[in-house]
């Protein structure tokens, strides 16, 4: 590896001479000293800071707090320790915070015209300098692109994007001397090891190499070095990875040859802003994409950077916002950890960028107010001054339906809601590495609670006794497979037989998607991939009918195959079971599900049989009751299970589903979920306890049209009638069933027959 | 019954008659037709309130909120079905809101002098009236003292004890034909059920009979019925029940012959204030207790109610108040169902009269204040203008140790409290019919939230589909058994071989309690019934040592036996597993620890054996780490369970438990219990993630001392030493360990040795 490197550098700093030509090295120096600091903060936009001060609440609360912070670490006088420990050991965690106290004392510097800020910026820095320009590479083995600082070059490049920020802040306090000093022993060499050196981390189209590009760029606007911000927008040139091989996760390194930071916007983000790995991970790759953009637009005007792509990395805030729910944690969809909200400092960026350089969208003001803290920058300034001024509104989610793929043609993901019931559907590509076999599955919530779960990750990120902190080894064994979603698995095998490079080629197709409708919320996407041979049409709607207490969810999955399979369709719970019209058994010993595919993780706690054509289940959770109501076939077993068998250390969470397993070929899979009523212990009152369906039937399922009918506990009838194919809202249809005639316009309708 | 019931009227009416020479009928009538309302609201009472209404903001939300409720019951119309549903059906919860609107409405109408609210009084009761006189028992047959209006005598009760304030407010509205009428046909009937027929249930000490006598009281204090009164303050004359007879619960029907209003005061209070079923049938037993008082305070103020056996009731509403945790969440000793709190409405009552017949504990207040709401009568008013001044402080919990017992010679529970860190321990009598068998367990809050748990009841009061709402089977399979609790199980037989007789005989006993130093709150307590042959002392110290982040729990258990045993002491904690430094393994199949006195209901999934003579334990709950550290011997069994096995309807909650097992006979448990840092989804950062204690050590266990050595994470020693003889705060204790002596005065020292 340190033999490739050093050819990487011999051929870059030839690209780099050749640059220089035009600008001599001290005019560089001498323009550039004049105008620092010019990548977040700026010369104009301090001054207009240093104006307001006291009168901007939101900006003075943050910046007292930023003080008070750093008060405290100068306080505690500066620690550069050797690099030994894995995520959340002590020497990762100093770095890491070493690395936000430089860039929030930089600010404090600009903004408070203190020396003490700068002072304990440049200290920090030459100590960095002292101990980078003799350190190996971490001693911890486990990544595929070991960095110096930390075990990971990606933590490396986190301390760079942070690093450059306090260098261009007290850039102008530090003479000639010390500035070359900590370029030529600390940036360049940091910035080519995350880079030249690292090209399998760099040289990517991936949420690490986004950070390593943006990294490598905003040191190269403050040094103004080209050479390092074309290699930041670029790649390095002439560097080509092997195409197959692959990184820790199992993802590629890179297939396309594609890498720099522009090729990062270009292929993640869908034309609507839908990032290919998920929310938790378009959060963690926010914050780069964003500050590096901010830097290239103060510094760079020229490239209009927000402009990109029909401006997809403002369009990116909003779907991100939107792909949270009422409390703004977002969907855990792929890997992601739950808890993670819009209150974490990447979208406080996010958020205050998308005001100051979008349309000042007086919504993101009161997502700004709860977060209770600005960026100390321009942006973060604008919006103190919205807030101030009075012009928040709230911040309103709507159902939305967000294409993935990097032309918006690789399937999507749709949120329905309406009132506090959400809906999230997940009919995209493969998700890059961190990717799950998921096709058509979706968790449900209802204000801000979970009530059918999506999983997320098998990882306790940062805690160091889990793994390191690290992704466990169930991850792969359990919260990547089908079996652990709301979704159909086939034969216990999970879609694509749980192999990437399958899955990596195929997605979900949209069937349509229609949100115009208030009582009738409504999503339908089909996958023809994930079982050769079989395919899957699942439709989701939120109806609001005056005849029920809350929105209701419909669910129907219809299932086509020439053979016979073995369907199972599981529903992820949360809370305690209060009634099943069906009987079941309970073993005296529990045993796993299955043996593979993470079947081998779920215990069978219970296995019964409907006892009509329909089977219903009801719950309690955080006080409020929920019941599904299916359509069964007296040969269905009814299972119930819990997470956390073959678990040795106990890394799952054991909580409970309630699995349909059917023998069919093709067959229909249709679902009432109701939450209704509540229950206090304080006051002990059970209110609307029970299920206001009384039957829920499939009408009719053929090749062309689909219908169900609700009966309500009033003897009210509701039916669902769906075309099968043709999807244009102009298209009227006509379907017989029995004697009667149905006919309306466009994909579905929803009618009350009585 | 019929029968017996029939001989008892006779017997009492020739009472009723004799009591009446002295006051004829019309008498009573006019006196008490001037001075209604006088049972709850007071006509002086009412004109004081009216002249405040507006400007009590507490007072005035509370009314307009019943008005508006009660204006809504009015819209609804007056529904007097005939019963026939357990709790949570539908005539259950009919008659049960119909009760509370019939006392709300009489409220309505003397504060607003709106005639619709006395109407809609009127005709409800009418219809009862109508309903009544012909009504058979109850159809549902669980009870072992059937109502009419409810399938139990209790809530036949509950009904009375509203509705004769309802009755109150209405009685001048009312012709004297119509009470007759009502009180013929309808009151007095309705107070003979559920007395002198129902002597079971009405002739105890029992928080049944509580009821039973409070609304034969009220009835007649609002009748001027002297007889009915004294039938509430005294019992039924003359009536002597089986003393080894049994109720539903396996309680004793009238062990020792004690009946009546007075005599429900005396026995299950101690001169604490602890009730000895616990908080949560204290809370539900607090209404009628104080309700009844108000009005015998009212109306027979010569009773001197408040001031009986020295004021008991309102100092068992500190002591209620105190059994809460942060939250105000009542502690679930014994049957408890979590969730209840002093937002219910029965602490409403409780509060208000504390406050106004009590001396005007300002720290009341702020409880009011966060009850949001206040009794529409004097004691109200009281609160609502105490708030009105800003007098509200707040009520400051502190470390508490309970008296148990008539006499307080039955034990007790301590509750130590040091920052958020809070500590129940359980060293009472058995607790009547509700009682569990835990000898010397305890639970851990922090901050309100359950730390270490005590499970609890088993049941879902009032919700149908579980059980009719009523005690699972579970509850006694289960939730009383010794093992459901964090306390020793001695060779898997519960405590009293769990028999209720023998249980009921014995209690354990305070050795010391101490909450005079601030940094170490300590409580130890004996037990030696339990298991006949072994003594059992634990000993409890919340100590705040500044070389802790935050005050942690030492626990020692000190177990005495001649003979050789199996000890198994659980740890029922929450949360997921971060780290045990014991290894273990994990089972491929799940079974149960065993066969009966609970361990059928525990899977047991994973054991191991200790590497060293510490055992470490750490998880993580709710964004907080937690770490028990244990001294432990080589052959321990660690055993890690779940709750849930022959749980054949899912009604027990699938909570996880730390268990060690030892067999010996004499043997020490020594262990820490430290919380610890933070973890938080949305920063991924893990701040003090490990457990502080590096070793612990049983430096000394002998017959007269037991000395803990805890070594800290910086190498520091600390010691807690305890006299096990002689807990005279002047006592000098001099104990040799090793080459080292220690002095000290009193029961024990804490010390920090280097």
């Amino acid at each position: 590896m340190k033999k490739i490197s050093y050819l990487f550098t011999i051929v870059i700093l030839g690209f780099a001479s050749c640059k220089d030509e035009n600008n001599s090295v001290s005019d560089i120096a001498s323009n550039s000293e004049t105008n620092h600091p010019n990548l977040i903060l700026t010369k104009s936009g301090v001054e207009k800071i240093k104006s307001q001060l006291g009168s901007i609440p939101i900006f003075d609360k943050s910046l007292a707090k930023t003080k008070e912070e750093i008060d405290a670490e100068i306080a505690l006088g500066i620690e550069t320790p050797i690099p030994v420990d894995y995520s959340g050991g002590y020497t990762h965690v100093r770095h890491k915070r070493n690395m936000v106290a430089l860039q929030k004392a930089g600010v404090l510097f600009q903004i408070l015209d203190d020396e003490k800020y700068a002072k304990y910026v440049k200290d920090m820095l030459m100590q960095y300098e002292e101990m980078y320009k003799t350190l190996p590479l971490h001693p911890k083995t486990r990544s595929y692109a070991r960095g110096k600082l930390f075990w990971q070059s990606l933590n490396d490049s986190n301390w760079l994007v942070y690093v450059s920020q306090a260098y261009d802040c007290v850039y102008n306090y530090l003479s000639e001397e010390e500035r070359n000093k900590l370029e030529t022993n600390l940036f360049k060499p940091f910035a080519d090891h995350i880079s030249i050196h690292s090209p399998q981390f760099y040289q990517r189209v991936h949420n690490h190499s986004t950070w390593g590009n943006a990294a490598v760029g905003m040191i190269g606007l403050v040094m103004n070095d080209q050479e390092l911000i074309d290699r930041a927008l670029y790649g390095i040139k002439g560097v080509d990875l092997d195409k197959t091989a692959k990184d820790d996760d199992g993802g590629f390194l890179n297939k396309d040859g594609k890498a720099g930071f522009l090729a990062n916007i270009e292929e993640p983000f869908s034309p609507d802003g839908y990032y290919n790995e998920g929310p938790y991970y378009q959060r963690y790759a926010m914050y780069p994409f964003l500050i590096f953009a901010e830097g290239l637009h103060n510094v760079k005007p020229e490239l209009k950077i927000f402009e990109y792509k029909e401006g997809v990395l403002l369009k990116s805030i909003n779907a991100l916002l939107n792909l949270s729910d009422a409390d703004g944690d977002f969907f855990p969809l792929n890997d992601g950890q739950k808890g993670m909200s819009y209150y974490t400092s990447a979208l406080v960026t996010a958020v205050d960028i998308s005001y100051h350089f979008g349309t000042h969208d007086p919504g993101l003001l009161s997502i700004a107010s709860a977060q209770d803290r600005v960026l100390l920058d321009d942006s973060g300034l604008a919006v103190a001054l919205g807030i101030k001024n009075g012009k928040a509104e709230p911040f309103n989610k709507k159902s939305i339906n967000l294409s993935d793929g990097p032309n918006g043609k690789q399937g999507g993901v749709a949120v329905l809601r309406n009132e506090e019931i959400e809906l999230v559907f997940k009919y995209a590509a493969q998700g890059s590495s961190h990717g799950h076999y998921d096709k058509l599955s979706f968790s449900l919530y209802e204000d801000g609670e979970e009530v059918i779960q999506d999983y997320g990750l098998a990882r306790f990120v940062n805690i160091e006794q889990k793994g390191g902190g690290n992704y466990l080894k169930e991850n792969k064994t359990w919260a990547k497979q089908t079996i652990a979603h709301n979704t159909i698995t086939q034969n216990e095998v999970s879609h694509f037989g749980g192999k990437y490079e399958v899955g990596s080629k195929y997605h979900s197709e949209l069937y349509f998607y229609d949100d115009t409708n208030p009582h009738v919320q409504i999503v339908s996407a089909k996958e023809a991939n994930a079982y050769p041979g079989t395919e899957l049409h699942r439709t989701f709607a939120i109806i609001n009918d005056e005849d029920f207490e809350k929105p209701f969810v419909v669910d129907i999955m219809n299932v086509n195959s020439e053979s016979e399979n073995q369907y199972d369709f599981p529903y992820y719970y949360f809370g305690q079971i209060m009634k099943t019209d069906f009987q079941y058994t309970v073993p005296s010993e529990l045993k796993p599900l299955g043996k593979s595919f993470g079947y081998q993780h779920l215990w069978k706690e219970a296995e019964g049989k409907p006892l009509s054509d329909n089977a219903k289940f009801s719950w309690l959770n955080h006080g409020k009751f929920y019941t599904i109501t299916t359509t069964s076939d007296a040969t269905d077993n009814l299972i119930l299970a819990r997470i956390g068998a073959k678990d040795p250390e106990f890394n799952l969470r054991p909580e409970p589903a309630f699995i349909i397993r059917r023998h069919a070929k093709s067959t229909i899979f249709a679902s009432v979920i109701e939450s209704h009523g509540n229950y206090s212990p304080v006051s002990e009152s059970a209110v609307n306890a029970y299920s206001s369906v009384s039957s829920l039937k499939v009408a009719y399922n053929g090749e062309n049209y689909t219908a169900v009918k609700i009966e309500d506990a009033k003897g009210k009838i509701k039916m669902l009638l769906l075309a099968n194919n043709g999807t244009s809202n102009k298209r009227e249809h006509i379907l017989e069933i029995g004697n009667e005639e149905y006919k309306w316009l466009g994909p579905y309708t929803y009618i009350t027959i009585n």
